[in-house]
């Protein structure tokens, strides 16, 4: 494994640290890999260690290269310094993606705490999104980022339909950035269709990192399962971005949006509450409804209201709603199709 | 294990099954056992033995009594039939706790979908609340809980501050009950000051039970952390309501509430922004927050402002301050005498 | 799930109790389940209650039907008593299959300590034999087996090739039933082909059953790996006799030899070493050898001996070597369909 | 995290490689790490770095210093080449401990496939043994080592009393280092009374390393249970070396030894066997043997024969029989005060 250090700002302090694996050779299959950029926390005033190398070799022993940027801190941290930090990095990255072995578009941040309210201005605002983001009990709302930084804007209001994919992590006892913060933000992220995992840990402090003994003082009173988010954070990238296969990376297993309603065009992922307001769209449903909505009322017992039914619907998508009422495949993807070619207008003005 | 099946309304169809282990003999440390309560899902309409015994065995399997509560369906199933159910299952358990081999007081409702809305209204609004509750992707809102049963009321609504911890998991893409049923719960459970842990898995379909290959139709996409759910309410219900220890169950490792602010009493679990409102409490406190406040400040670097200082200090509990400041653990207790003899007035009114 | 009580041996107290989930309706793709068969264990003076439905229940909550064999204990403990009582209740289960809903060649034998003994005299010597064994801290070695009942065989003398897969497991510090019984019976699995799997903990006391705080006195100092063989156990049974698919049980992944040296016909499944000894196979072999051994030697650096290199592709079997030196799949196939004429006479001589 | 590359030998082209984490400031509680050093696999023909960083990864996550050793290959790979090349990075590691932040008693080995054969000799027969070892799929007999290397020695032979604990883990399956060579290894330990934990998984290929699916080609069928030997491993070294405590490393919670029969006094440890050929401790034991016998005798029921009871305890621990007789742990300390002044003179004799 190769180690670079990479001053960004000498003014501001600002530096990137790359580990980066080899790639071809004994990996034969693996020409490029995925990515992770390290947000330790600190509150705007320092970069806790602890939240850098322990964090890193567990993405590097997955096979990820990885990244530790030390950001813009104390009377540099006034924003959008610490945004354009990441700015620059993530551009650094992606332009040298070919000769360090990245792909370019499976690049995933994650931020702890203070480094965490960086990730999620980084997944909502940046202009260089991340192609994925994982938030340690991050800082989120305006009234937890001003105790640092007061500068610092709300990362749930700036939460857009280009937001990408998240993972969000905290315990319900934090009480140094309470856990109001994490619910605010994955509240948006329902609220804009983005896909997301969060778990909420029953109890431990703040700033846990990784919960190993060499990291968290072990006499901490902290729940069993919170050292589980690292694991379950690799698991949920491989399903976001793919994994390691024979001919290169997989296919994702998850898409970025939790459903096809805020896609560039209409399909049979888009909820058939959406897919009806479309004038295009609404006459290719037609007749199949009736009969999905039957065969899905008759598996619930006869007595479930005709209205009960409909409201129902209007969150399915169209493909469950076919599949469960056993529409053969050909005519699914017959009428994807012609979906296909309806732009999804609406789209700039969803919620 | 000895099985017990009661008829608890022969008109509505009500049934409670229970499964019970021994207690005693070669079980040398076990006098009672912790229970759960089941609720299936199933719309109201049916009950679902897909969330019956699968989800039973494993409760069982860590030493737990098992009931499994068949409640008012279809026409039945009008507000507040199935609650009326719940209440008197949960009365006969607790009559029966000693001849049945119960603690009493360490008893968990599991329910799922809309056995999920029965069981976050057991936890927010029934007189004989359980000790804990399990809730998989639950039915919350009205609107959501009227798709189902017209007269169900929304239990998001309900929650004050003696509803139960909660334990809450859904998966994102979840179609039939959108996740922001289960996000609602838990924000007002965070509103409520109310312990809780919550898994919102990135992805898979509504009604996955246990997740385990023989309830879940295997070719269903679903992602790979959804079935940890059953081993980690285990956990979670483990360090609520404690666990099997040399001489009984052992004292739980959480509290009911996120901090001491919602006890009958003061204490120094309360949150310094709390006790500062107090009157009498405050005197209390004087010259300590001094010394604890620079700590820790100190610990972040000398920039953070005196204002952030102030503002999170706010929400941590002054036992967090005051251990962080290294005050000693005497001094500690001494506070804590004098904090546990002001009745919590303002304990009514928190929102 | 049905109880059911069954006597099988009045004068000698030997009953069956079953566990029966079950099959069809809800569980759509289930028209069989596969079974456990549990052999509690109690030194053949009595049957441990903690190695019962602890250990049932897991197997439940796992999609199988479940079933507890008291058998012949104490002074009707004289062998072959206990086995004739283990040939008994599996003839009952295999007669009962179907009204059972069970999979007649999908039934695992589990034993605990003497019940471990009994579970690998089942495997290894029955005449009706399980299809797979799961040994916890089993007693094997005739020493062993006659400080609790002097009449008792040495499990490891008796296996052979249909000796069913075994799983075993154990605690390297176990002074009740020294590790040295397990370690004897892999070591006779090994020399006769069989595949097994097996876990030797670093630490803990004897019998812990499933270990978890329920069964095992909480505070034995015991490793923190031991817990896990319930769960492994189960990953391994859906390997060996299949998972629970769309449509019925899926085919194993694992097969029940080592290598296809023990089977009635020849095939690519076949050691080199096996194959080359036969006058039949031998010829088929041929110049595909050369090219194979050449490619592998090469992958390895070009200083690795021709002898070396002949040793070790003795062991490899056939399609190993041929996939390494990527040979074409049909010319495998080919190859396969030549060696499958050949009849194994060895094979009653295997070692 | 600092890298170091350091040449040991030009002329055999060996070096060692360290990542050294940072002891103290944030890491209040650090002030020295255990560390792991690799021995990566590949017959002595090759150093794979599929079993380099990877692995490195995961002990450095757990806190620990990772060193890798590029030891002598091919021509140079003729004995006791290799195990010069061991003695001289271990001996250069203890000395530089306190410059590199590292506990000189607390340093594992780890080693695959050939480099599972020079760890498991590091273990048996070097000058400066390791702490622990950790030998994935090694090769042991020299019947196997001599197919990579015709002058290696067999490791099994070598073990003595002073081997250190060993963590064993191979697949059944491997056809390139039949497991034979693990079963060989593990019974040795248990002859010498080592501590050890093994892993034998059901089915997996040769050389998996961590088995992610960035080392393993993801399309090889392997068993589901093959990549926790990582975590297992970690969790072991933490039961063996100790972990990371508050105030530096905890006591380690597993013995060297199974029993005290090893050590160079007698104690409790000691099985009472072995106890009562001594006879200077044979007086010592006297009549509290018949009581403790009697207790586990009633606990088993009253039909265990006197003889079998007999044989049983000559493997129990005294401290053990003790416990289980309730006999008070002043006396149990009272006893062991005077056996621990006994010389355990047979200690060089044992096998």
């Amino acid at each position: 494994m190769e180690t670079k250090y990479m001053t960004l700002n000498q003014e501001r302090n600002v530096s990137l640290t790359a580990y980066l694996q080899k790639t071809g050779s004994e990996f034969t299959n693996i020409s490029a890999r995925p990515a992770v950029l390290i947000l330790p926390g600190g509150g705007y005033q320092i970069c806790s260690e602890r939240e850098m190398d322990p964090a890193a070799m567990a993405y590097l022993k997955a096979g990820y290269q990885a990244f530790i940027l030390r950001y813009s801190l104390g009377e540099h941290a006034v924003w959008p310094n610490p945004l354009k930090d990441y700015e620059q990095a993530m551009r650094m990255i992606r332009e040298h993606a070919e000769e360090w072995g990245i792909c370019r578009d499976k690049i995933a941040v994650i931020g702890f705490s203070a480094g965490g309210h960086l990730a999620a201005c980084a997944a909502s605002m940046s202009e260089n999104r991340p192609d994925a983001a994982i938030l340690g009990y991050p800082v989120i709302t305006e009234e937890s980022a001003h105790v640092w930084e007061r500068t610092a804007p709300d990362a749930a209001k700036a939460v857009d339909r280009n937001t990408c994919p998240c993972f969000v992590f905290a315990t319900r006892t934090d009480s140094t950035v309470p856990v109001k913060n994490s619910l605010r933000f994955i509240q948006a992220l329902e609220e804009h269709n983005i896909s997301f995992e969060s778990h909420i840990y029953a109890y431990g402090p703040h700033g846990f990192s990784t919960a190993d003994a060499s990291v968290l003082d072990p006499q901490m009173p902290v729940c069993g399962r919170v050292h589980r988010w690292v694991a379950d954070s690799i698991g949920w990238l491989k399903e976001m971005l793919g994994d390691f296969g024979p001919d290169g990376i997989t296919k994702p297993l998850c898409k970025r949006w939790a459903n096809g309603n805020s896609a560039d065009y209409l399909s049979v992922d888009c909820t058939i509450g959406y897919l009806m307001q479309n004038r295009q769209a609404r006459p290719l449903l037609g007749g199949m409804m009736g009969s999905a909505g039957k065969q899905e009322a008759s598996g619930m017992g006869s007595s479930m209201s005709q209205e009960g039914m409909e409201v129902m619907m209007q969150s399915m998508t169209l493909r469950e709603a076919l599949q469960y009422g056993q529409v053969p495949a050909e005519t699914i993807e017959l009428l994807q199709g012609k979906l296909a070619r309806i732009e999804n207008r609406q789209n700039g003005l969803l919620r």
